[in-house]
């Protein structure tokens, strides 16, 4: 089958494949024909060496469950994209996101979704409603991941809170937090993106144009750019929470002494609750159809990941032949 | 007056002085005559340019009141180092230890505590109970500081808790944790200090000689060196939370990736409540004396400096000749 493929070398080699094996369903898993697919900040950081990861790129899709449980075939689902163990000690704690056993769709030891077809554990897939499209739902992923910034620190009607970078990843954050807080700014570098939030009435400056006055109660930073913490640091408040969305390659080379002295709180957040993106698609409470920028086949993947990279586009649609 | 000295440089210079102008208190503070101060990281830092301070070193000290309002005048007392400045929005929020104007004793902007004499706010000071010795009572910032690590994140009795580094720091850290967990490990590089917890029944462990297992609940970062927040990322299990107690002039040069992937909380912790600290050395629930490893007159303050930054060496306490 179609396959956009990450082999190892250094950097890794990614390339289109017209005769990669067909996946085969082990028990407990179902076989997904892939619709959409999206390419995620991650995809560009696994291409550059990141996780070294090697076998099928992509973890963001949707698709239609052709083989598994009665109960799932010919269902449209969205996945979410760890696999655990569930048998470990992190996994008896209910961590499932952290079984550190675990594959990660297109992401550790399990081939992705930029293909015709994928596996998955049946328990990973989530029913699609029909009220939302396929262009709609490859963004679950994604929005669920934004929507998890809410798990690692309260947000409330009062709460400053900027997001740093007006990219793929801030745009959905920037969203979710408009629904708690008016006191939200998005800080970024693409004036189309800024007039993006803007028009959704969400302020949004320059990032040049900004003085940090540390005084906002979180920051979210989604630049995948060491710089975007030194930023945030700045912007954060004393006592303040900084969340730290995006991964990269890249040591950060930070003085972080600020963080002790006005005793900031950095959190890590991840992976989120697909239910909860669904309904926030369901209720079209965030906007995701703007987003798009750019489609691709397949077989033109290498293209994709390239446009994927440019700041002026934001999501990146990849479709196999068989859509 | 006698005082020890940071005059600007790159890197600054640190002489001892025998006519240092003698300090004035002015309105709302008092002049305190120093009895013994003690060396601390931060102070090693300042001579390395961390701060770019200039002025009198030194923040932990107790000393006499020798002028000011008349209930604190001939008391024995400890003072606060943060001076705020009581007016603006952080100290209305009562962060009054994150005043952006605040003064900081032999930090910022504020001459320090290695002279015969210095001025701190009245409300800065704090009575040292009779039963506490001075070189007892010297310790009351730090461990202040160590307790605060308690306000950062809960520990309870089935915590798994590690301290990073055996020092000055790490070994009032330990202490503190220990009366809340018995799930504690200290790693260190000194083996007296190492054979010090075990005296204690605390824990202790070669840095060398463990393996991270990515399951600790907490991890307290106290070693001031980069290589230390790398570790308690690999001894923290994922969602757990790092406490960085130490401040270094050294970018960091760290991937934090897996703070993301692993969602960990880093969560920068400085001063703590002095009362809680007098309380915890009045009740002999935290051992200092063994932690005094030379003595020096603030005469031979350089020499001082050299020996605090020698592993060997826990704490080095400086007398100025008054006292």
């Amino acid at each position: 089958v179609e396959a956009l493929v990450v082999r190892p070398g250094d950097p890794p080699q990614v390339a289109f494949e017209a005769e990669y094996p067909t996946p085969q369903a082990p028990p407990g898993e179902v076989l997904i024909r892939v619709h959409v697919t999206g390419i995620c900040a991650t995809d560009l950081e696994i291409v550059c060496g990141y996780m070294r990861f090697a076998g099928v790129l992509g973890h963001e899709f949707v698709g239609t469950v052709v083989d598994g449980p009665a109960e799932l075939r010919g269902e449209r689902v969205v996945g979410e994209i760890n696999c655990p163990c569930r048998q470990c000690a992190t996994c008896q704690r209910g961590q499932f996101h952290h079984c550190p056993h675990r594959s990660v769709l297109g992401i550790v030891s399990r081939d992705g979704a930029f293909a015709e077809f994928l596996t998955l554990p049946a328990a990973n897939c989530h029913r699609v409603p029909p009220g939302i499209t396929d262009e709609q739902a490859v963004f679950v992923e994604p929005l669920a991941a934004a929507a998890h910034v809410l798990d690692a620190v309260p947000v409330s009607s009062d709460t400053r809170a900027t997001v740093i970078g007006s990219g793929r990843l801030g745009l959905l954050v920037a969203q979710v937090l408009a629904h708690r807080t008016r006191h939200l700014v998005v800080l970024g570098r693409n004036p189309a993106t800024l007039r993006l939030c803007q028009s959704w009435g969400i302020a949004a400056q320059h990032s040049d144009e900004t003085t940090p006055a540390a005084d906002q109660d979180i920051v979210v930073e989604c630049t995948g750019r060491p710089a975007g913490l030194r930023r945030a640091m700045e912007l954060c408040r004393p006592t303040g929470t900084i969340v730290l969305k995006s991964t990269y390659a890249e040591p950060a080379g930070i003085d972080l002494a600020p963080i002790v002295i006005h005793e900031q709180r950095v959190i890590g957040s991840r992976c989120g609750d697909f239910s909860a993106a669904l309904r926030l698609l369901s209720d079209g409470a965030v906007r995701v159809d703007e987003l798009v920028s750019r489609r691709f086949p397949l077989s033109e993947g290498v293209a994709a990941l390239t446009a994927a990279a440019q700041p002026t586009n934001v999501k990146v649609l990849l479709c196999p032949r068989a859509a």
